[in-house]
């Protein structure tokens, strides 16, 4: 494990550098993999960033240009990316060779010989914000964008239970820096097309209630999403919900897939997501976490049921 | 118009302080109420707390005992309550009397003799807490707790535009001294009754479009209400709702009363919500404002969808 500082170090000894984000990008993996490109970038530095999927169209339009301009591949920094796994069709080629990683996930692997692992940080963006002030970097409007939307993404507005007063803090320079909250709350927070409100007031109402109401699962058939036009990076929001329900303290929400269901799961305090998620191969934070079940929708649903039964203690009364 | 400072070397000077909350009480106006009021009380001085209606029961749960302590009714403060008509039953005792005023509002009708406006602020919580500072009062949790759902409430949680760096520093500095984030937006921000998820299914169904999708207009019918069993403080939410749908910027949410509608409008920062209401005798701030119309719900809705026509300068396209 190393420090910022160190961090910070490395960084600045290299002249070309490869940014990786993680697949499905969110966020705080690209808003924290572009504003490091950008400051790299006013440092001289030759630089590019890779992701195994395009840059979802709400974050490219705060993130500005990120073309490539780097000589070779040179040093190969991670963002934001807890396992190698998660490079999705990058991970062949890179995931052995990835000399720097800078995250908060608790859960983090360990792959790289350089960890800069920050667990009470709330977003890898936070993180980001303090390396580029070590680095000497100015924040511009655009580098303020980047990390506030990786802060903002990763606490729900700073709604979540990850949110300190550091949190708040590093958010707060970086209005003063110039961040828009405005503008980004609007886009990312504040804007439903009508195609995903139809699917989400679809879906609330198919909820089932399990464990005496402790657990309600959500099911998100691929039919529906198709009927309603909704893309991949408009389905974010609809996890929280199961679990905003009175008396939930297991969310489950189950998203169908052509031969498996994405699985994310939200807990209040008294509940630990990750664990629920470990037992089937996934991971993440203890209020937060997500995994692939190979089964239908009817055999997964019974599966994490009897799990999350199990792990709170109890039959399925 | 008075300093935070003068407004503190007031309070200093009295003995006994009667605090007056506005009308169908709100985060901020009982937040800022209950901090002031455990401040006060923490520097010897009889205080109590009045309002029209009750303590909201999530409030109540942060707030702790506001038993009447005064000695007659002393000196007269109104907390986050911009126009005595929001004083509700108490507004003919009172109006005339009240010898201070602390609130944030931008429309605030200057009905008393001393006002403390700090129109930047994005709560009134924001500018109690500044005063409990200058009066040297210790923050205890239970104060930092009721400041934040002041701040909290009054921002959605940070995500509206009123939010400042100084809103996030002061919200960072009470999470410090306390503030337990996670159990108050669990509360505010994360739970939703039963009840109240079917009630915003069924109303979402039926949100109606004008002007080109730039106006949506949702209704709220009493009976619906009554089905579901869904509280006053619970419906608080729903008003954001048709101003978050893509394209449309300004959001009406129009709730069924006995013998009117209760309006609220959310705008972007292309439409004044504020003007809108005026124009049926309601207020409020820029991207957020409310009135009362005394006409069934389809009426109501006409009257509006053509007032904002004009407003946005085009005919009903």
């Amino acid at each position: 494990m190393i420090t910022v500082k160190e961090a910070a170090e490395l960084l600045i000894a290299q002249d070309n550098l490869t940014i990786l984000c993680h697949r499905s990008p969110d966020g705080d993996t690209m808003g924290s993999g572009c504003a490091l490109y950008h400051g790299l970038r006013q440092l001289g530095k030759g630089v590019r960033l890779l992701c195994a999927d395009p840059v979802p169209p709400d974050i490219a339009g705060f993130a500005g240009n990120i073309e490539d301009c780097c000589s070779g591949e040179g040093y190969i920094v991670a963002v934001d990316v807890a396992d190698p796994k998660l490079l999705g069709s990058l991970r062949a080629e890179y995931s052995e060779r990835v000399e720097l990683v800078i995250d908060h996930h608790p859960s983090n692997t360990g792959y790289s010989k350089n960890t800069c692992l920050v667990p009470t940080a709330a977003a890898t963006a936070e993180i980001v914000a303090e390396l580029l002030s070590l680095l000497g970097v100015t924040i511009t409007k655009q580098i303020a964008d980047c990390l506030y939307i990786g802060i903002a993404t990763d606490t729900g507005c700073f709604r979540y239970s990850n949110t300190t007063a550091a949190t708040l803090r590093a958010a707060a320079t970086l209005l003063e820096q110039g961040a828009d909250n405005d503008e980004i709350n609007s886009v990312f927070f504040e804007t439903k097309k009508r195609g995903r409100l139809a699917l989400e007031c679809s879906v609330l109402q198919s909820i089932e209630y399990y464990l005496d109401g402790r657990c309600a699962v959500m099911t998100v058939p691929m039919a529906l999403v198709a009927q309603h036009n909704v893309s991949e990076d408009e389905m974010d929001g609809l996890s929280a919900m199961p679990r905003q329900i009175e008396g939930v303290i297991v969310g489950v929400t189950i998203r169908e897939q052509p031969d498996s269901c994405r699985v994310s799961v939200r807990t209040t305090r008294e509940a630990d997501a990750s664990a629920v998620c470990a037992a089937f191969g996934g991971g993440g934070h203890i209020r937060a976490g997500g995994c692939l079940i190979k089964s239908p929708v009817a055999e997964a649903k019974a599966r994490l049921v009897a799990e999350i039964a199990r792990q709170l203690g109890q039959g399925e009364g």
